[in-house]
């Protein structure tokens, strides 16, 4: 991509606050953003680098007013955050939607494909598969029988979509992802061996759930595990079998939540945190990286360390950590002169 | 599923003791039923929730006293956990087994598949591979030269093993599990760059071995990555080349097993536990969620933390982590007191 | 393999000091050694295990003299950690080398496939994909439009390149893993809901770069997600939008790097290390296993725990963690005493 200031602002319904014919091909946040990036300013509290960036424009509110000379060419727009966001969807936009069935395939007889539908080339769906309109469906993706796809529903290359399992509308899927496989149910045999117990339940993604790359959800051993509408997991994230996830709550990576684990709302889990089995978690918590949780937690709560705690006590506790080698030589000093004036 | 009581105690040679028409479609734990579950009391510890459980029904030993009244259908039985994971493998017997080759999929010259397989479209069986009876490979699946399959495996889409891996009876390989990569050896050049070093040993997974979904199991550098009998592995497992696990070892998901470790027997892993390379760790032991085992463990241990250490010693130890600042500002008074009684 | 010292002797260049009868047919370290295994004395460090060992033969330099007698028979060579990689790589190069074009396959129109490469069943080839010299395309792999392979790159089965993404010559990427999936970006909207953020970049992996088993890669919003030279990443780690990883560096399993970070040459990261986002990390860094880094990073450190500080440092407070509760104590028994003192 390469385009003027001039006539980004065009596209953008903005206005250009100084050199409109610079070129721009490239993105990044404000505090990296290099020559021939374009950035915004969004955040009141990042308005002080805009005195320094390195970028060739930024996208600001249209009544910002500079307390200082800017080197760069600013774009005047209502919300600069939003235009970003419709800026990268429209460059995505103008790529050439899939389309079409591509050979060989494998769709089970009886299966109805919509016409606008995409399946890809080695694509494998099974009997009494349900399509929803204009779902994608990439190459060498599994979708077992009887799953239920909604509509604008995509599944990227290699996902694998376990029998049963129902995609809510607009869910995508990244590549890799395997969806429905059996929960990790096994009963003790008194010899030391285990018995696998079935896993007869399914998955549900609701409505506009996307699911990151080769991350793993188990169907439940009866009923349902269900991630419910909106919810964001990236990558390599483990759902085990029957929890639930409720709306809107967003986890990075390599988070692993144990079964019949419940969490609510709104929630923002930060990377590789690990939940245990049979807990319940409330709504709009923030949940920091590497946090273990091993017990039931409230709403609203900001939460960080393993075991979590309120982060700002475990933050307290941290800092005083690195003094425990001189507070344990103060105590052996204290003990000593106490001995002293004892005499 | 839907099913009276009544109609459930026949199948599972139980008796009836309450209402035999209530109506159940669903499984539960006691503690968390809702109206319309069966669930089940095996532990007594859990005896309380009987008298409040929201489920419809219930599996009791068949001399089971109640001491107080019981909304809940019961359903006597000799043994109600096993009675539950009888039941979910009845439900799951229903559905209809997957027998016979789907075109396309890929068979090399020369390989015998029994009669009774299931070889899915787009499945890649490669040169001098031995498929046990009843072998079950779904979709997508590959299957490298020279790898044997015992009878009754179950390889779901998307697995991929690796040339020259051994996968025993009755094992089942979840969807998307990479058995049988390159084990992650390199060797330093003086100029900081890295050799690979060859990997050309195998993956060896011995009977009734279960593998979870996207977890991924290295071959070995030589010889081979051992997973003895009856170990099961949950989804986003690490196994690098050399590990040995002994039989009837569990470990839920997201653990990580560096290079040449060699684990003992009935050991009950929790999720995202690291194991250092090259050490060496005994039999019946329990190590908690997210801990990190930096050294050799002896056997019949309960371990947590990062380094592991007793459980109970680390549980007391953490408990005393949040008095730290508090201590902190004792030390200082005291210094200041002692400093004023020596005056 | 089955082979003799002598005859290994021969193929090494080296010279037999012993049995040169004693049949070797594994590899082992030094210290894990059985009969039958041949293993290398390379560092000086580990000298006192030759003496020792149980191992068959040891590769020594050339000018290594015992000071006590040895069982095994040695075999003198000019550097025996090199000619043990050497032995294994020769090992491996007998296995026959996979070429031609199996059917069925897909490989869009246009598309020059180079006369020595491999294309397996299933794998599928989009539009205008850009294929080296001696590719070696496993089955059902994946490669998007536009993607470029450079020459001798080896995909392993079930591998996914999303469109548009670069892989430098000599790149290996093992089974699974997902290059290019979109990077986690969403912005919140006013009700609690988030907008999906295109992410129109790509991935570039430089030259000799290898990728492990179920490895996830995503694409930059804008940009590239760059894995630079000679870069070595093991199995199920997450590298995020807009990463960039230095030349020679190498990342055990499992590792988590969030969005934007930028991690410099030659470092050594251990497994499960989480990255927070936005940070800089410098060159020959050593991070423990399970460390967390949470701000940026200077250069040859070595650093441990979470948040990740000096190793050293880090083992020093850890060592006094364990007396936590004795001083929590001695502080109370300390207080009383001054008060009597005070008396």
């Amino acid at each position: 991509m390469e385009i003027t200031a001039q006539q980004l602002a065009i596209v953008v319904h903005g206005t250009v606050d100084g050199d409109g014919s610079t070129v721009i091909s490239n993105y990044a946040k404000i505090e990296e953003a290099e020559p021939g990036c374009i950035t915004f300013l969004a955040n009141p509290k990042y308005t002080h680098y805009i005195y320094t960036t390195k970028a060739s424009a930024v996208l600001v509110r249209k009544d910002f007013k500079p307390e200082h000379p800017i080197k760069a060419t600013l774009i005047r727009v209502e919300d600069p955050y939003e235009t970003i966001a419709d800026l990268l969807n429209f460059v995505n936009s103008q790529r050439p939607q899939k389309k079409g069935i591509e050979q060989p395939c494998y769709i089970s007889e009886g299966v109805a494909v919509p016409d606008d539908a995409y399946v890809g080339a080695f694509a494998y769906i099974g009997k009494d598969v349900k399509l929803g309109k204009n779902v994608k469906i990439y190459p060498n993706v599994y979708v077992g029988d009887d799953v239920v796809l909604g509509d604008d529903v995509i599944l990227y290359p290699g996902v694998k979509i376990y029998h049963g399992c129902k995609i809510g509308n607009r869910c995508i899927v990244q590549g890799g992802a395997t969806i429905g496989g059996d929960g990790f149910g096994f009963a003790p045999r008194p010899d030391g061996t285990y018995e696998k117990i079935s896993q007869i339940g399914i998955v549900i993604l609701e409505d506009d759930v996307e699911i990151g790359a080769n991350t793993t959800i188990d169907r439940a051993t009866m009923g349902a595990t269900v991630v419910h509408r909106g919810v964001k997991l990236d990558n390599l994230i483990q759902v085990a079998h029957n929890v639930e996830i409720g709306e809107n709550t967003v986890m990075a990576a390599q988070v692993g939540i144990a079964g019949s684990t419940k969490i609510g709302k709104n929630n923002m889990i930060g990377g590789q945190v690990g939940f245990a089995g049979h807990i319940t978690v409330g709504d709009q918590n923030g949940i920091g990286a590497q946090s273990g949780v091993p017990n039931n937690v409230g709403s609203k709560q900001k939460l960080l360390g393993a075991p979590a705690i309120n982060a700002r006590e475990f933050a307290r506790q941290q800092f005083y950590f690195k003094y425990l080698p001189e507070m344990f030589n103060d105590i052996k000093a204290l003990k000593k002169q106490i001995e002293e004036l004892k005499k």
